[in-house]
């Protein structure tokens, strides 16, 4: 199984995945399910995926190759966000269509992309690419979107994240919306990779990868619960709790 | 959709049920999920449901039922929780074989069903009762059991609920997990049915249904929502934030 969240916000996009794969419980590796594009002050573009190993390294693998031989189109001669988005669809059905021609096992080729980037002065986006190859955006309302298991997570996304969430609280809330998510489910697990792109910088953006005994992980993760814990202390009485019982 | 939670403490028992039912998302209900069968300082028995409404609402009248018409084995006559368990899972399986015997669409008439009760001086008890008839229990490491949309609610009760949780705090903690489960799956809904039984008490507990307005409903989740605001502030800062950027 796999995690991966991407967040919007005012002052740019955070990024977060697991690096759990596996082909059975008793085939498990560790995988980086982010993959980034740049071209410092031109354009900066970063993959989370999920799905089929070998489709999403096959995409990934693609699109370098497309730009190394000039193929078009390629992340180089894309001219907006929209565009970026139909390159990659295209190219993961077309993957997903060889492989299926080769297929003798009735095998699920999907994969899942969560795409973000910034193309020299137009904003930011983030979307979600099929493995159909269509897309949905975020949007003022809901500016975050994830792929892979992304129930776990969810609740801290939709009470805390807006647009006017600061770029390095939004990562915060990444790591504790991940770390839930690692709680509650085995096949999701580190490292964690984040990514924290500043709106406008046009260059890849601070990328930490954090194993479950990093301090700061550790740190995380000990003053989510205790603050949890206290919390709940303010929660209102029950009105039987203030009179005491006989 | 359904959500209904179980958490047995030291203390006693906690159940909590939505109240949202669906046939297609034109045909939405609002049902109790929650059923007690109380003899008064004898035994005390509840039942949370989740699947097929006529499956549960025949498995609920047949045990009524098989009381009043003294049909053997009944809810008087079980000796312990596990026959308990027997009967309940004897009664589902039944009632959903003659469903599918008049059965002409293929339609699923599962449901699962979350027990909790005590019987004389024996230990209260809850358990998974699987559309199959089998059953899980709780255990002093997982001292809660979810049917329904699980996913949502789950990360607080992990981290949160241990054996030792008094039982208003664990009832409160159960009000967030349905909360966040409401805010993310909107088939999931209001009334939330609450019961807390205190261990020994043999009545049938205290019971209180929340609306979505219900000054109380609100109180809990502003608080959670500010709490969780208030935690993030708690969590450590990136390493770069406390050089200021040039």
């Amino acid at each position: 199984m796999t995690y991966c969240l991407a967040i919007h916000v005012n002052d740019g996009l955070v990024f977060c995945s697991d690096s759990l794969t596996n082909a059975g419980t008793d085939n498990v590796g560790r995988y980086s399910k982010m993959h980034s594009f740049v071209w410092e002050g031109k354009r900066a573009f970063t993959l989370l995926s999920a799905g089929n190993l070998a489709t999403t390294q096959a995409v990934i693998k693609k699109m370098g190759n497309d730009v190394q031989q000039a193929l078009t189109p390629n992340l180089l001669t894309v001219a907006n966000m929209t565009e970026v988005i139909d390159y990659v669809g295209m190219v993961s059905t077309q993957v997903q269509r060889n492989q299926a021609k080769r297929d003798t096992a009735n095998t699920n080729f999907d994969a899942s992309f969560l795409l973000g980037g910034q193309i020299d002065e137009t904003p930011p986006e983030i979307s979600l690419i099929y493995p159909q190859g269509n897309c949905i955006y975020e949007s003022d309302n809901h500016p975050f979107l994830q792929i892979g298991e992304i129930k776990y997570g969810k609740p801290i996304l939709d009470r805390v994240i807006s647009r006017h969430t600061s770029l390095e609280r939004a990562a915060r809330v990444a790591l504790v919306s991940m770390n839930s998510t690692m709680r509650s489910n085995v096949t999701v697990g580190s490292p964690v990779e984040l990514m924290l792109y500043r709106r406008d910088s046009l260059i890849q953006g601070r990328k930490i990868v954090l194993n479950d005994d990093d301090p700061f992980s550790r740190e995380v993760s000990d003053k989510w619960n205790k603050g949890l814990l206290s919390i709940l202390e303010t929660l209102p009485n029950f009105d039987w709790e203030d009179s005491p019982q006989p």
